[in-house]
């Protein structure tokens, strides 16, 4: 059951990063969030369901990959967390979210989802608070690591 | 329409604060969201939708607010984030959320919930996606304000 709840996100964030930012990116080792906690500088996150049982995704930057995604979406040297990096981490959210929706869909797993949410704040650590165990996927880059984490009701 | 949208909510937020918590809330005045943002130590975020159109809310406490939250509902002293205090504002998020379901229900508006999330670091902000403008509800306790933030699609 976990590799079919990963991979659709793990295929879908591998794809939008590579079409939107021409970015490579290399994903690490699934694991279970036990104990560990990524913490980012700038978050999206959507909430989905399916049924009756939901759940939810975040995608998770420090600053310096963040910075690196938006140089390369948008074309200009960027070093802060304006409104033009908020707003892009929010459509990434919605296409990753959306890429992956499309993968349930294709193995008969219908999911909607919410519109996304952006946190900023230096360091700060999400906590999914659906029954299931949350899953984070670390995916490297050239400016660094960064983390995408999934939880579902079990 | 806005009227229609906060209060709801800020019937919510009263009745299950005052039920969990014992604690006076005094509603302040709901705003727009247009440059002020709200920022504080604990968030829970939840994402909503009715029929086609999203949204999202989101609870914001400093500090100061949910340890006295959580001294008044768990019974002990409080003064750092922990599990107890995090599983707490997933557990608000998720009720104060459906307090507003119900009063939503009662009008003929049917709204599907995620699951929540919870949000915590120091002074993060929470930037809102759906396509409405973000609207921000204070409210006054004796321990500080915290805010309640609302979204929809228009």
């Amino acid at each position: 059951m976990r590799a079919r709840i990963v991979n659709p996100f793990l295929d879908s964030v591998v794809n939008v990063l590579g079409m939107m930012a021409l970015l490579d990116v290399t994903p690490g080792t699934a694991e279970l969030k036990d104990g560990f906690v990524a913490r980012g500088d700038i978050s999206g996150i959507i909430g989905m369901s399916s049924g009756a049982s939901g759940g939810s995704m975040a995608i998770t930057f420090p600053k310096a990959v963040v910075f690196q995604v938006a140089f390369r979406m948008l074309g200009d040297e960027v070093n802060e967390i304006n409104d033009d990096v908020i707003d892009l981490v929010g459509e990434l959210t919605n296409m990753i979210s959306g890429g992956a929706k499309a993968k349930f869909d294709e193995i008969g797993i219908n999911i909607g989802m919410a519109t996304p949410v952006v946190v900023c704040g230096e360091s700060h650590e999400i906590h999914h608070k659906s029954s299931g165990k949350s899953i984070i996927l670390p995916f490297g880059t050239e400016a660094g690591e960064f983390y995408v984490e999934v939880c579902f009701d079990e």
